[in-house]
């Protein structure tokens, strides 16, 4: 399995103006670094390997190989680690050409039963967004497979290590020094200990690589773990959660309608809120102890 | 021009445990509603009038009419609010049914131009998100009307004014109640006034209702105003703005490295970290007075 050959850089420096207490002054200010980047899948075709372009998201580079492999999980496509046999990172001739780094290629062993007929229907409509580019309706609800996974999860944790996570990811944000512009998702155990930590630009791409890193290393379900997100829970993040198999996903900020309708569906349990040493539980609170 | 015909509910009450200072208690919440839209477009075809299904965003109900010719303006394919005959909300029959009244169909004039190449290569794998639905990077450039608008336009505002703007929004925000879950974008003059506010748990849909509105009233390109959003400055959100030929985007939080980018390039002033009484500017420097 390859995988990022090299870090790329987070964050870029820029010369700006910044007004402040009546001060007008040229500086300059790291801004998180937002890419496109294109996932293809290859696969064995009657004429030989084959591949295909996907979905293009707007990404921070790092982890890509993550995910795009988590993408393709969450959405339904990949269901075992064995499914893949190689990531292929398009290599920039001239090193820094952002461009050329911004394809990957995600080839699935021969033999994986891949539904074109679902492809065509759902997937080439359907965005890293988890739901916005989808052309109708009914192609809305994630299937998990570990809705049994959440369901007889054992998991519990007490009120007060739930209080502590959000610290507990901004120490491991910083380890990376940070520019504000960046979304945070972390995976979490009953102590409280942040066990892995990926950031992107958006949400649904920070909750890809860190459900990608459980696939490639096959610890799907996440059945004894939460996860916390350093933003708002959206419809498409307790999917993803769903999709991933964990019966716990922390908001720092506000959940939204659906977002409570998912998570009471799936049993997975929904906190929101999370700062200033308080929360709000929307579902499944008994795995919650005060 | 049908539009909405009752403002439906922006939040939803929900039971929930509440933990804050060792205390552990039933409440209830607010919840911003999040519920899918599916936008479809009306047209006519040598077999009569026909319509397809375009795409389907998550969207706090309200102001859907403005959010689907919102959209289907700054994805390109609509022009002009000529183009434009009518728009149909499907109408549910027994009331405060959620799933029957999340489809709008926008019909177009007879005549109108589509190219329907670039909806089955574009626009059928775009999304609301304006681009983490496409399916090759070539698809990401957007072709806006008003480049000229915004390279010539006299838009100059005091930093002052500027330092205002989160607190002028805020205020038109708590007209409607907040749960705390929602995205603003708000249109302002070059005193500062709130001019059109739009809120939506999507940042782009919050956009795209703004923009839709000045489309709808044929108030495009707004040339001599600015757009401030309540969140962080991504690259779609820059695009659209340049869509609608506003020469400044002010964004309470971070920008991104590509919104930087495209701003430079369409000549956009681009403001960021708009809090606290103070700014950066980052692109386009020159319509700013301090």
């Amino acid at each position: 399995m390859s995988t990022d050959s090299a870090t790329p850089s987070r964050s870029r420096n820029v010369p700006i103006r910044r007004i402040q207490d009546g001060r007008d002054g040229a500086t300059d200010d790291h801004v998180a670094i937002e890419e496109p980047l294109e996932i293809r899948m290859g696969f064995e075709a009657a004429t030989g390997r084959d591949e295909k372009a996907i979905s293009v998201t707007m990404r921070t580079p790092a982890n890509d190989a993550e995910l795009a492999v988590g993408f393709l999980f969450t959405e339904g496509i990949l269901a075992s680690p064995n499914d893949v046999i190689e990531v292929w990172h398009r290599s920039p001739p001239v090193p820094g050409d952002a461009n050329l780094r911004n394809v990957i290629r995600v080839d699935l062993r021969a033999g994986t039963n891949i539904d074109f007929g679902k492809l065509d229907r759902h997937f080439y409509t359907t965005s890293s967004c988890g739901v916005c580019g989808k052309t109708s309706l009914d192609a809305l609800q994630a299937q998990s497979l570990f809705t049994a996974a959440i369901a007889d999860s054992p998991f519990r944790i007490d009120a007060e290590t739930i209080i502590d996570l959000p610290t507990r990811l901004e120490e491991q944000q910083k380890i990376f020094g940070q520019t504000g512009g960046l979304h945070a998702t972390g995976l979490f155990d009953n102590s409280g200990n942040m066990e892995v930590v990926r950031e992107d630009v958006g949400r649904h791409n920070a909750m890809d690589k860190l459900i990608g890193r459980l696939f490639l290393d096959d610890k799907l379900p996440a059945s004894n773990k939460g996860i916390l997100v350093s933003g708002r829970a959206s419809f498409e993040l307790v999917q993803k959660v769903a999709m991933a198999g964990a019966p716990m996903l922390a908001a720092v900020g506000a959940p939204s309608s659906l977002a409570v309708d998912v998570a009471r569906e799936f049993g997975i349990t929904l906190i929101g809120f999370l700062r200033n040493g308080r929360f709000n539980i929307y579902s499944a609170g008994e795995r919650v102890q005060s």
